[in-house]
């Protein structure tokens, strides 16, 4: 497939331009949080860089989730809301669109393999949602998601091959490139890329010189060969720890990557893990895995860093607290 | 022992007031993070009020432990400052007092027992103090304390019974004030009490009608005992999964507490376990057990909230990852 007839027919489809990422902003402020961005003067050491994280692991959630699933809801018509919204998703965005709908006041049919977690189905039952569990396979997914679409006229709110989701994500780079002046990179995981689509897009729009780098486990690299061969790739099963990252990206992100996204590294699992573990034992916060992804990269050198100045959006916070990564069970 | 003559005695040696109090703030200022104080919606709704945590776990050395050290050393007079400074000591204390002397460039001699973490010895050469390792004996800390001070004539500043180090710790109470509004309570948890000391003179000071709550491990309640008999009552050895509030309060911290602190509270050890992992899981930020004590007596009901603004210090966030409370080893 040519590279560029691609994105330009991609392109001529969509309605998604940094306006529309303002106009999510103004739309989703007043139910997110505006998260702090921290730094930490021992990470900068560490580094050679001065290093600026976006917490979005203090997202409403846990997760950057929120954003995209809240400027979906809100932009939805009155009679079109009514019906509900629907996704299948067993993870962050279930919680955020199961939010969401409450928010709006509407009903969110949230599809969830029968072998869920508890603490996911917790989260989702807290927010509101309701509950639809299936075989855990990804066509019975698909299948109980159609049914209900189909039973209630739900509208399906995928997690990130949506405009919607796409531009409400990218406003967590339009707070961090507000919020910290002259930044030369953004480091930020891919994993559907819905977030790195859209912040991709919000920061270059605000800082065209500013370098976008996507960093992804090296065992889930559909990303990074997509981008290096310029074909959407998938990669079955991906099996890392990063749970956020297991997805592939589609069409519409991979669109924004080819346009907006200068690079993209991979890394280690035992990266991942130590990065995680120097994040929280360093700034005393709680990261997922998915969310220590960019900062493995800088502890691989992965990233020609220099000392310039790198935002990095950290992602969420989600995690198993009886699980953790370090800890061997005997 | 008469409970009023015996405060006036001590608050006559007593240089320690607001002032102090005001004047530390200024000269550990450069030194010092100004912390973020955060919210939660959910443990507001959990509590019924509202609540305002005073982040001290993202303090330099990851404890407020630094602002009572640096206002101590930065004090010295010259003289004084070149011959160095000591301390017996094997927790946040050691690794503050070794940072402010290293940022002044003095020596810190840190006399601690052979059988420390190796975590904790790592922090203390981190920050460039000179280790001197003693037998895991309090007579032994002494005796080796004294040995140095007298080969070298450091001067000692202890974790809690010293005026500049309460003043210092003070500070933190001060910042909390200044960036909340209208504060009912504030809780605090109790050790050797400079923290408590220092926060409940500047609250007092500067919101008289604020009430001053000290929570402590029940089974480390030296300070309960002290508060309810008027008499300094020791516990020994106390057994409590929050090591910073193993240390007895001593007649300098009692004075202030009997004339600042409306009440003393006690929680159970599981109440500190649930309180630490719900401020983990719920703030996605990383406290130690003993910054989870106030937390723990809003759990167990312990201090009658209403719907009142209520100030907690979270004093720290030095955990040893591989060894957290609600993982069992098998």
């Amino acid at each position: 497939m040519d590279r560029g007839l691609r994105i330009g027919q991609i392109e001529k489809g969509m309605s998604l331009d940094f306006a529309a990422v303002r106009a999510a902003h103004e739309r989703i402020r007043p139910h997110i949080h505006r998260t702090p961005v921290l730094t930490s003067a021992r990470l900068d050491a560490a580094s050679g860089a001065s290093l600026f994280f976006k917490c979005e692991n203090f997202q409403k959630v846990g997760a950057f989730k929120a954003r995209g699933a809240t400027n979906a809801v809100f932009l939805l018509d009155e009679t079109t809301a009514r019906r509900g919204v629907a996704t299948h998703s067993s993870g962050n965005h279930a919680a955020a669109l199961a939010r969401a709908a409450t928010l709006r006041g509407i009903a969110a049919q949230i599809v969830m393999p029968s072998n869920s977690s508890k603490a996911k189905v917790r989260a989702v039952e807290h927010y509101g949602g309701r509950l639809v569990f299936c075989e855990p396979t990804q066509p019975a997914r698909e299948a109980t998601c159609a049914r209900v679409m189909a039973e209630t006229g739900a509208t399906l709110i995928h997690p990130s091959e949506d405009e919607r989701v796409i531009a409400g994500q990218g406003t967590a780079a339009v707070e961090l490139l507000e919020d910290i002046s002259n930044l030369d990179l953004l480091l930020c995981p891919v994993g559907g890329g819905g977030l790195l689509g859209g912040a991709a897009l919000a920061a270059k729009s605000m800082r065209p010189k500013l370098l976008v780098i996507a960093t992804e486990p090296g065992k889930a690299d559909d990303a990074a060969q997509s981008f290096r061969t310029g074909r959407l790739v998938r990669v079955e099963k991906p099996d890392t720890i990063a749970d956020g990252l297991r997805t592939n990206i589609g069409p519409t992100t991979f669109a924004l990557i080819q346009q907006y996204v200068d690079d993209v590294v991979t890394v280690s699992e035992n990266a991942i893990v130590a990065a995680m573990r120097t994040i929280w034992e360093t700034m005393k916060i709680i990261v997922e895995p998915s969310a220590a992804v960019p900062y493995a990269a800088i502890l691989e050198h992965k990233i020609a860093l220099g000392d310039r100045r790198v935002g990095i959006i950290l992602t969420g916070g989600n995690v198993d607290l009886d699980a953790l990564p370090w800890i061997r069970e005997n």
